[in-house]
């Protein structure tokens, strides 16, 4: 993984149905979002959830993988009719979409050859030029077309195969945070928090969530910044008007 | 609540840094989708989660108005900094952003004169001319802006103040479901599937979905109509080829 020192960024495209009507709760978006920052030093900057709908597909990859240094999709890469996404892509960058070789050695080996059926050589259809994302749990391969990296939809598969994404992707700049939990009302400490945003303007992001905790209302101070320092200035000013306020903060550990 | 005997959509979008950056779980899209398909014939087509800047907020909500019947965003209403959504509806549709009378004298009068402090009144200001979603958990009114219908980010204020869309809202064809579970792999019914989605394109949607239950592998087959009587039909031929393949069903009730 080459490193870059200065901010990369990415979007999620969660390709689904299913996720669009409700039925099934995505876990993915929380998942790579977090992993992305953690592990490679890049910010999810934008999510769509999209229908299983061939133009949609088309547009979308487009339109996101030029704004965005990655675009990670999820969903749409099995077997069955529904699963179109690799076609769109292929469609959508005007590369031959066919059967991948590589792909195509790997499942035959996995499934052997007489239960190697026409759903499971679908799964080695792509962009042909495309390069793999080796799949440890169900041996399907993900494959990355240009800035875009093509991930199955079920979550325990994407967890199993996230780091071999690594290879793909340059490293940006870490965002660290920080939370501060104050027993107040948001309204109460509006006005300090705005004065902190406003003199912290380019190097951090400041924002405050409301929680619940035995009947007492709190707010989440959380504060980020690809710089550790600014961050220990604004933890600072945070308790410093703290304490001017006579707020209680809820220490978690 | 008006009628309409035919399909109508929406876009959800999801403004907040703490859910882009994966620190908070979104289950607000699960939510609205379900209550507006269940309650109002209403299809979510589109989601898209985005940060808090107003110039993203601004293209994303004209985007997506110009492109479906309605747009529910959830976030960014309350007294922060951070809560932009008002300002940045207003300049997305040209209207005067200011205090709502109406918006105001609830706020005041929930809080008391006294208690009423800038961050409070914040929460009044909105495109002048919107009208309001009133809130029976916290007071502060959402607010629909033509097509935009704008909500707070907390899910249980969501949940207590949903109901209160449903006046400025068509109502559609509502989308039935059922799911037949199938003891299986997808690519050992991939084709059956294809054959039921060709025949029914223009009425049905079949999609499935891998689970895993104690061990055993199977898939949901799910199938959404708008029309009940092509929702029998196409779960006679599932139970038919099922019967033929001898693939065991899971029954759950």
């Amino acid at each position: 993984m080459k490193k870059k020192n200065k901010k990369v960024n990415a979007a999620i495209l969660i390709i689904g149905n299913e996720i669009l009507s409700g039925r099934t709760q995505d876990k993915n978006v929380t998942f790579i979002s977090n992993w992305l920052n953690l592990n490679c030093g890049v910010t999810v900057q934008e999510v769509r959830i999209i229908p299983d709908v061939e133009k949609t597909i088309i547009s979308n990859v487009r339109n996101l993988s030029g704004k965005f240094n990655y675009v990670f999709t999820t969903g749409g890469i099995g077997p069955t009719h529904d699963d179109i996404t690799a076609k769109s892509i292929a469609k959508a960058f005007k590369i031959k979409y066919g059967f991948h070789k590589e792909a195509f050695k790997i499942l035959e080996s996995y499934y052997g050859k007489k239960k190697f059926n026409d759903g499971r050589k679908k799964m080695a259809k792509m962009p042909i030029s495309s390069r793999l994302i080796y799949n440890p749990s169900s041996a399907a391969p993900g494959f990355v077309t240009k800035n875009v990296l093509s991930l199955p939809g079920v979550p325990s598969i994407i967890n199993s195969m996230i780091e071999n994404c690594k290879r793909y992707l340059i490293k940006g700049l870490k965002v660290h945070s920080k939370t501060i939990n104050l027993f107040t009302v948001e309204s109460n400490i509006s006005k300090n928090l705005e004065v902190i945003q406003n003199k912290y303007q380019k190097n951090v992001d400041v924002g405050s969530y409301p929680f619940f905790r035995l009947g007492k209302i709190g707010v989440s101070v959380v504060f980020r910044s690809t710089s550790k320092k600014k961050l220990v200035e604004v933890n600072k000013k945070i308790l410093s008007f703290a304490k001017t306020k006579k707020i209680k903060i809820l220490k978690l550990n």
